[in-house]
């Protein structure tokens, strides 16, 4: 595999265009004729025929933007960044009045010397977060040079975008939540921490491409882990792979209430591509009630986009038996957990954190260090292949079991699950979803069945 | 294995010897000449020259015994038994005013017509109980024909015991406890049980080989399991594998006390061939105090033969640190609990029977059904193989588990271990015998260490 994904690379940049004609240069090496300041006050200069950004304490993120906006494109540049100094490169980024007072935001292609080496990974900007962290591709983390001029290339086309750093692919992503927009160069804010000041990053050669893309564009790279971060879709590599939505983002179709043959009435909604449960008293199953799919499941990957609000309880629950419990309260399964661990009281209770995010709840607890991220969607994986169940958040496996032997059950004995019969041992069962009462929201929920 | 084993049967059966001149008949065929009746009023006929041994309620149990006694022999004959009524032959088996006020006690070749069948296999009458249950050679279970003549053989040498069972081999016994005695066909009581009365078994062409008997004795059977009943010993064939005593049977040789650098001067006790927790007042290591090796043990097998007094609580400890409890109390480490399930307290504490016999101490329960046998020495095993450790009792696996996941330790934050740091998890630790305060012996204390 290694070996297929060099060679794919050395003839990505063979195929790489360098018909200088479809270029335009965004630069000219003199001064910052087509650029402007905005958001913060961090300072731009001209050396040596690049772009010099310098920070500079208690000013917030600086982007020097290019006047012009740009749809679909190929842009390339060198950047050289001072140890310690985080930066970026905007694309398909804006600031207008309704967004957040005319904070630029957008996709930011990711400059990163720290140890983290996240460089090349893509982030939106004062929105959504990570889109790709290079924790989805660390074969290509140690691209990045430190102390000399690294060369970027992003391509944008259509829902499409791709990175690559010195040669090597970085990021390949399928989004379209913004379809044109400016590019613009970072001087990452370093709050007031004088020892930071004057550190700087520099950019030179920057020029676009806008014409004749799918000439100049690079050849598919299969083997680079792509990103579908189109709400509620399946992609032609998924689908490959048998993953199908268990929600199809639109209706309620495949899900009914845990405790009655249809969905809802109240209690859940559809909004912005989300399926939300509303927000009443806090009480488990109390006001919608708790959501099934139609059908069982018993071998599988499961991947749910999660948010949750403050204080927020709820999960994701799989092998449920709706009609074992039949009185209030949630339908009995096996559960991974999704609770503010900060503000909701049952993080405490339990034992030794079997209650907080991710746990199996009230079995076995998540490790305290664990990569959610607050505010923003978090993607909860569980996969079941027999007796063997993993739980996972944002790529980082958290827990493992084996469930149906003595020790499992012993476990159970101890728990809160220890008079349901059998607890966790079915061999298949209906995923649900919780309502507990707090607003959380999800989507891109997807399956794929396993032998 | 089986081939080898059928091979190796068909072997036995030619070298066994057929020369007339070395075998006495022991029964004429017409009278009871010879024999004689004890311990219970059965009646034994004669009927188409075979003797009929007839069951009788409200008698214990009746053996017809011959009144000359053999040491070294080779036994044969033929016997026939109603469906229900359980039987068998003495031998080496004696009466004296010593002994239980003259009870018939000794080894008996088990007649068992039940679903059980344990016909072949050696039970010492009035004493130790089994030695050599069928379940230690489940391939020869078959053997016995219902409602047919089956043919015994019994070989007796020295401290060797062999049986055979229409041709196959069912027992392979190395013991010493006697030396000599009579042979004798039992009727077994049937206690009030007017159904079982005057049901049948038969006897005949009973015959006896003293001279001559390493040319008269079958090959040696690798594949047979033997049983070592020879307190405190290693068997060739144990040796062979691996095993060695970690207990002498004679000294403190190989132990201290778990909080000292000695024995503990009183409180443990060697006499009989057993080293014994001397009872006190029931508190945790409060009299002599537990006792561990003097050195830690990795992967291994190990095996301790145990027998408890009445309500008596203990156990067999591994992984252990005995530096981590300094205070009162045991020493750490798992434990292969051993208790009086029907007589003390903690069997109704601890969840779902994780503090009785067999358990994993209040963390993995054994389960209800097991070959537990009151007032007899019992066999423990406990295995350990890297994360993977099993607990068996007289040959019967009652749990197993893994360590060193999240699973287990989330067990262990459940149980009264929860404080312990690690608990469980050590790569290797002492082994340790519990002074629980009640008096429990242990002999046959034998360990096999694995790679």
């Amino acid at each position: 595999m290694k070996k297929l994904f060099a060679l794919l690379m050395l003839t990505g940049i063979a195929v790489g265009g360098f018909a200088q004609d479809n270029w335009v240069s965004l630069f000219n090496g003199k001064n910052l004729k087509g650029w402007k300041k905005l958001n913060g006050t961090a300072e731009y200069r001209i050396e040596d025929g690049a772009i010099v950004g310098i920070s500079r304490v208690n000013t917030p993120n600086t982007f020097l933007c290019t006047e012009q906006t740009f749809g679909d494109f190929i842009l390339e540049m060198y950047f050289k960044v001072d140890d310690g100094l985080n930066s970026g490169i905007q694309f398909r980024s804006n600031s207008i009045p309704e967004y957040a007072n005319g904070t630029v935001h957008g996709y930011q292609y990711e400059i990163d010397p720290s140890k983290r080496a996240w460089s090349g990974g893509v982030y939106d900007e004062a929105r959504r977060g990570w889109l790709y962290p290079m924790s989805k591709n660390p074969k290509a983390q140690n691209a990045f040079k430190p102390g000399e001029w690294n060369k970027v290339r992003i391509e944008v086309i259509g829902d499409r975008i791709r990175t690559w750093l010195n040669g090597v692919p970085t990021a390949d992503i399928l989004d379209n939540a913004n379809a044109t927009g400016f590019i613009a160069l970072q001087v990452h804010g370093i709050g007031n921490n004088t020892a930071m000041e004057g550190k700087t990053v520099r950019w030179k050669n920057i020029r676009i491409c806008t014409t004749d893309l799918e000439t100049e564009k690079m050849a598919e790279i299969p083997c680079l882990p792509q990103v579908n971060c189109i709400p509620n879709t399946i992609s032609e590599r998924e689908a490959a792979e048998g993953w199908v939505l268990l929600w199809d983002g639109k209706t309620t179709n495949g899900w009914r209430g845990a405790k009655r043959t249809d969905f809802p009435p109240s209690g859940w909604e559809i909004r912005d591509n989300m399926l939300c449960v509303q927000k009443s008293d806090g009480r488990e199953s109390a006001n919608g009630g708790d959501i099934v799919t139609t059908r069982t499941y018993k071998n599988f990957e499961l991947v749910v986009d999660f948010q949750i609000t403050n204080g927020a309880n709820s999960g994701i629950k799989y092998f449920v038996d709706p009609e074992m419990n039949k009185g209030e309260g949630s339908a009995i399964g096996c559960e991974f957990q999704i609770l503010d661990d900060q503000r909701h009281p049952d993080a405490k209770l339990g034992v030794k954190g079997n209650r907080k995010l991710g746990s199996l709840y009230d079995l076995i607890p998540a490790p305290e260090q664990k990569p959610f991220r607050p505010g923003q969607f978090n993607t909860a994986k569980i996969i079941v292949k027999g007796n063997h169940v993993e739980h996972w958040l944002n790529d980082v496996k958290l827990i493992e079991y084996e469930r149906n032997n003595a020790e499992w059950n012993a476990l159970v004995a101890y728990s809160k699950y220890r008079d349901w019969p059998n607890f966790g041992n079915a061999e298949s069962g209906y995923i649900l979803l919780q309502d507990h009462g707090d607003e959380v929201r999800f989507k891109n929920i997807k399956i794929r069945e396993l032998e």
